[in-house]
């Protein structure tokens, strides 16, 4: 079965797809295929579990050749994600984190009201049997959950990235409306731009000594890195916030050399 | 990756999902695991190529035993929607046949709208490569094409299932407006009514030297079967339809028989 030739042609391109630790080629071949029959190209891999460039994904991509061809590999779904401004995680499990959810319709939706073409933005995939780690969805701004059967609800990730294709293509077709302008003159910030305050923030913390004890230091990092990567900071507001780190840093240290 | 519990369970069941000679065993599992996604049941099989039950079929099912064991096999595409009341085919290519076509989304809301519960609904997938054949085709009442990328509009059969399961899902978790009633008492004829009437036409037909000459005859009664197929009757205006066919014919005998 096909899809119709629609009439108005959508920009290939689009939202970013990341699959962290995918298992099997097949499966990356599949959902690109996937991707491409909702216009979507830019395909970013983090640690496939099979060698890349790989045999049995090109097959399952069945002529997703160009998707396939610009696949670009990660060691690090950080570096993965580094030059997205808005990023979703795709997950089931309820975790202890404060996300804002949305279902794909909504998360389209959202990202295109941002993002015209799509780009600047992104959707995280866990491996098959695991789904994301708790490190990777800290990165997200946001969470997709899809609303399915609550008896059967585990999703195939080829499958699961051709909702977000498909609902991708069924905005993009019938016409979003008019994108809302970031009218506090500056664009929300890449994910590289926020780590780069959260390591500043994070040294002069230690450096506070505010993070201890030291077994309680991942997951107070975790849920601060959450608390600004949900935030949708805009670089100016990254700015903003380098200042007042490096404001209150200075001033306890001006009161330390005081003391 | 996985979805939500939605608040709402809708019923288990739904439009059937009629499979017309699958090739692989792996695509019906898939197939099977996306429509119990999506809350749906009902899978028939038209002369799937591999024997059945299949092994393959059920690994790739990955637990949606319920969908792979309540499966129905049938050898006419005919035999397998003869108790179906409203009848979608999924194609994308354009055939010479005049039926309405609807999206997914589309489709989920005609069928919702005229049976709340779906039973009684169907959607016929053609094989993997080749797709429905015409006469398969001229079964049905309307048509569904998916909006894709026109570079890339070819869907794999169960990502085809799955995004009508899927709207399927979506469409019922969300609430639909209250369903049309039947206001003529009477609901759509069941497509054995259908066919029964066809039969009484064709025969009249037959005897009146209609369907001439013989290498036209397939084409004239697929013809005339996808008017009757479309036109959405009800079980009562089949009965007036056979009524009309028997009043004509008596009519020529009479006019024969004082010629």
């Amino acid at each position: 079965m096909a899809g119709t030739d629609s009439r108005r042609e959508p920009q290939l391109g689009g939202p970013a797809i990341v699959l962290v630790e995918p298992q099997l080629g097949e499966n990356i071949g599949s959902a690109a295929r996937a991707m491409l029959n909702g216009g979507l190209t830019d395909l970013r891999l983090v640690r496939p579990r099979e060698p890349w460039p790989n045999a049995k994904a090109r097959a399952a991509a069945s002529g997703a050749d160009l998707v396939i061809d610009g696949a670009r590999l990660f060691e690090r779904t950080r570096d993965a994600v580094a030059d997205l401004r808005h990023l979703y995680a795709t997950t089931a499990r309820p975790r202890d984190m404060v996300k804002p959810v949305a279902t794909p319709r909504q998360a389209v939706a959202e990202m295109h009201r941002g993002f015209p073409d799509g780009v600047g933005c992104g959707v995280l995939f866990g491996p098959e049997r695991t789904g994301l780690s708790n490190d990777d969805l800290a990165l997200a701004t946001a969470v997709i959950s899809v609303p399915l059967n609550p008896r059967a609800c585990s999703l195939n990730l080829a499958h699961a990235v051709l909702l977000v294709s498909y609902e991708w293509f069924q905005a993009a077709a019938a016409g979003f409306p008019p994108p809302l302008s970031f009218d506090r003159g500056s664009p929300p910030a890449t994910r590289e731009e926020l780590f780069n305050l959260l390591v500043h923030l994070e040294e002069q913390l230690d450096d506070a000594g505010f993070l201890h004890p030291p077994e309680k230091r991942p997951i107070m990092l975790r849920n601060l890195r959450n608390i600004f990567t949900r935030a949708g900071l805009t670089d100016q507001e990254v700015r903003t916030l380098h200042g007042v780190v490096t404001a209150l840093s200075g001033r306890r240290k001006g009161q330390r050399g005081s003391s």
